[in-house]
């Protein structure tokens, strides 16, 4: 039964790195992935800061973009601060921890300490998670950010609500639907379906949340596969 | 209706403290007072970790000692990551965020970096706050205590727990209860209650937190005080 994941995405400094690690060791998460760290990796601050975390440190791993970051996941939650122009489901920190099976490898996005997550970035994710501020004081640490998102989780795995989850079929992995993502864009660059070459790359985020919201599973993205090929036999 | 207050002694860092003044305006709280900083006051390091939360740390208060500094606060919290050998009753973060009642001035206090509160100064709550953890990493740092239980403050102030808290009469402030306790010792030295004097302190303690536990009103307290008058015009 693996725990969540902690995805880095772009961090700057080597001490909230380092903050985030010694957070996840404090409420049972271990994994941690960093995509493109700023000041490179290995990172000395990043261990010092850890203290009895530093083998999530010493194991970390490090990716060149998000989407091989999250490949093997079934389930991504998004972190954003603020409230976004996009059509996604957004939890609190709470209900996602309510909500999360025990058989589906979940990630958790963190962006940027300066700007978060790009809406690009955010494309990738099935959900948005919130933590609910004070609106006049609404920056969060990155680290604290973290240890409130890794916090709710431990204390939900001891609460008798996530025992109950429905055991359904999970969801498809990132890659599976990347696989079928790929397909689908290059289909339809060749049908000229974007009219406008700069509404594409918009365009093409809202087409890919809207199969992200319906969460498809392995077969269903087969399916969808087979219809894409029945539909561009035709042509 | 006054937001709790934190109460930071003798810590460590100033990047510590600007830190918790920052987890402080995420949600919601805005008095920080602290007892003996290490390095002194004002600390550059603090206001500059603190961010958009600076305000918070130009009008923290500096106290020479814990009793001065939660003189008027009716209910105080003691975070403790060890389980202690007191007759205290402990709750959890999310446990204690649900039983404060808006009426009542509370405190929760946070110890050294190294080494968190000593047991003397333990005996000065109600009650030991605790965040439940993973037991092979339990080191919580400092600022990630104070964010996870402001964090847990603020959600409870939107759940309908607290507003349905019972209103009874408030426990007597804690300057009320020391006024007690400085004459009760007073009494106990003159009668040479503390037959070998090396075990004043421990049994010192023990009788206060007896009292604490008790959460007397400022009636009772006054009845305490007559009690104690009565008894010491006999002798």
């Amino acid at each position: 039964m693996p725990s969540p994941i902690i995805v880095l995405v772009a961090p700057q400094l080597g001490e909230n790195i380092g903050a985030v690690a010694r957070a996840m060791g404090n409420f049972g998460l271990s994994e941690l992935r960093i995509v493109r760290p700023r000041d490179g990796w290995p990172n000395p601050a990043a261990e010092a800061m850890a203290a009895h975390a530093a083998p999530i440190i010493q194991s970390a791993r490090i990716f060149p973009s998000l989407p091989e970051a999250i490949g093997d996941c079934h389930r991504v939650y998004a972190t954003s601060a603020r409230l976004r122009d996009m059509r996604k489901p957004t939890v609190t920190a709470r209900e996602c921890a309510q909500q999360i099976p025990s058989n589906e490898k979940t990630a958790f996005l963190f962006g940027r300490e300066n700007s978060g997550l790009s809406n690009d970035e955010l494309t990738y994710a099935h959900a948005l998670l919130t933590i609910p501020v004070d609106p006049t004081c609404p920056s969060i640490n990155l680290a604290q950010a973290v240890v409130i998102t890794a916090y709710e989780w431990f204390q939900a795995q001891h609460s008798p609500i996530t025992a109950e989850l429905d055991k359904k079929a999970p969801p498809a992995s990132q890659q599976e639907l990347y696989s079928f993502f790929d397909q689908l864009e290059q289909q339809l660059d060749q049908g000229y379906f974007w009219k406008v070459i700069e509404k594409k790359p918009r365009m093409w985020r809202n087409i890919r949340n809207l199969f992200l919201r319906a969460e498809p599973s392995s077969q269903e993205v087969n399916t969808l596969h087979g219809i894409l090929s029945a539909l561009t036999r035709q042509k």
